[in-house]
């Protein structure tokens, strides 16, 4: 019988972070398309646009004025997905109909003042500035929230409504779905295995090396083994750090200069504005020192073959398991084969 | 203290199919939007389409022809994700990075020669077809695989690439996550309460009605308690059925009705073709006569407000937790108002 070969044969994969398996199909790369196209993002935009409700000194639909910012702006959601004086709900052990009441705050944060500008090509001394923001915005709501949810999405493709380069906070009063997950899948392997899963996961990539995409001093980025979407990566620090705002200051200078190589990668990928949600995933404010979780921050994006051909997780991914066409190492190949300077700065 | 209401705080529900919480922010709805929007498929397409890779008597890319085919027409994905043959995977323990081989095969199900109707325009007699088909599939590939994924894609939004009125059927050496996920939680359930999760669920459903969108003789849509997506419907036999070949004659002559009734009032809540991806689950081939499964299809169509705006699960949504922006009851509602018959053929 033939040997069998991930390269060329069919397998699953497993998430231990988060329990679930990914078919992969890597002969499968070769389908035509006929499908839907994306528009990649126009490649030219003002550095002030004046109907963005994002930029400095404009009015937002509240009516509230955003001040002349300089550096990152943040300020609560105008229509949040939570509040925070959601009164209690009444407790049920209906089985079937399970409620809860929940509560949060939702905040956008500005990365730049400059509309034209996406995170690879902000210089490292703002991306930095936009690292800090989000260990002061982890830091200060997580004395409140068990849970602290730092997101991107960018561009359309990702639901993202406006170019202007911005983030998400989300904080919330319980474990969501997915920190749960984690939570329970980390500490389990803890347990069996003494080390946190991450670092034990790091140490085995950088010995690897064909899954590697960025490394700089203090951080790895790879396309995990285990990557449901077609160049997804996940970035953390060499050393165990249990949540963003624990980093030192070497560790965030240098997360600044990983995420600088990271994006500009992926929009050397196909030459664009290359569209994905990130976030970051640090202990819940519950969990104490002894916590076996590490830092770390997921990239998902869709694009799959070109500028305007995207995966879409639907009908089997939906109703059965994650699918994907070319394998995590082939990713990561990809991504090495461009330059991590950014072509509009190298002018390629 | 102001009291908790479903309709104005947000909350949470609890899926007890796959374990997952849903964050609900009903006071949300409210929102501009200024993101991407959906291009509705046009309106009149020809009935053949000599370009169509699925109609009858054209030629498909590997150089096959399709017969002259008259109602539903399957052949195997010229592009299958699996392969019958896939040699086995060496075994190994390796935590961080497991893999297994994986087999099955992957069908194309046309549902009709007509290039221009898709389900809600076909007659009844013809959707009965389609379940015969789904139902001949579903028994000869369970003899061989002990998961079979019939679905379908629909529209471009859900990465569709084929306006040809078609699903799709996948069979599977391996339970994958989601099937896993509805089996462990349905065992649980009936070993706790003595009796098949959804058909308590049923019964619930029927007594209260405010979910219910589709009801006929032998089965029931509903927006479930649940639903993470914006109009979600789950449908299901009033009775105790465990795979969709197991259907009476009656239950399936009902269950065409019942499409028909269900996929016009979505293509009617907006007027446009209504994208979704839907598909069954129905006990693995796996299990023995007492399975507490019930049988299921799944809806999950991804527009929100019009036409042209969907709702995008990213950022949050994928770090953290399933959000919606109107709750269950709003969204049956909505369902409810618009009428069961085609706006294309009630000439409204
Ligand atoms: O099989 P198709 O229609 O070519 O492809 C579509 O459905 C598949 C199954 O859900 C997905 O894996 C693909 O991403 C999607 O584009
Ligand atoms: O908050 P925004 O940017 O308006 O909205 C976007 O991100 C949210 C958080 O991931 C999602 O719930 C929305 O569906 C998406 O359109």
């Amino acid at each position: 019988m033939e040997k069998f070969n991930p390269v060329d044969h069919p397998h699953r994969r497993y998430n231990p972070l988060s329990g679930q398996w990914i078919l992969v199909s890597p002969h499968r790369a070769k389908r035509p398309w006929q499908g839907a196209q994306e528009t990649p993002s126009s490649t030219v935009l003002p550095s002030h646009d004046p109907d963005c409700f994002l930029c400095p000194g404009n009015v937002r639909v509240t009516g509230d004025k955003n001040p002349n910012y300089t550096g990152t702006y943040v300020f609560t959601n105008d229509f949040a997905a939570l509040m925070t004086d959601t009164p209690d709900a009444p407790e049920t052990q209906d089985p079937l109909m399970r409620l809860e009441s929940a509560r949060g705050t939702s905040r956008v944060i500005c990365f730049s003042p400059d509309h034209s500008k996406t995170l690879p090509e902000l210089t490292v001394a703002a991306l930095e500035e936009v690292v800090s923001t989000w260990q002061a915005q982890t830091e200060e709501l997580g004395k409140t929230y068990p849970w602290v949810q730092v997101f991107e999405n960018k561009g359309a493709a990702m639901g993202c409504s406006n170019p202007h380069p911005h983030g998400q906070v989300w904080a919330n009063s319980f474990l969501p779905n997915e920190a749960a997950r984690e939570d329970k899948l980390q500490r389990e392997y803890f347990a069996e295995h003494g080390r946190p899963m991450l670092v034990d996961y790091v140490e085995r990539e950088l010995a690897d090396g064909s899954r590697t995409v960025v490394e700089t001093e203090h951080w790895l980025a790879v396309v995990p083994y285990w990557a449901a979407w077609p160049f997804e990566t996940l970035l953390l620090p060499k050393a165990h750090v249990t949540r963003i705002n624990e980093l030192s200051d070497d560790q965030r200078r240098d997360l600044a200069l990983a995420l600088k190589k990271l994006t500009s990668r992926y929009d050397n990928l196909f030459k664009c504005s290359f569209p994905y949600s990130m976030g970051w995933h640090g202990a819940p404010f519950t969990a104490d020192d002894a916590t076996p979780w590490q830092l770390h921050a997921h990239f998902y994006p869709p694009l799959l073959r070109s500028a305007t051909v995207r995966k879409f997780m639907v009908g089997y991914e939906m109703l059965a398991e994650t699918q994907r066409d070319l394998t995590a190492e082939q990713a990561a190949e990809r991504l090495r084969a461009v330059s991590d300077i950014h072509f509009r700065e190298s002018g390629e």
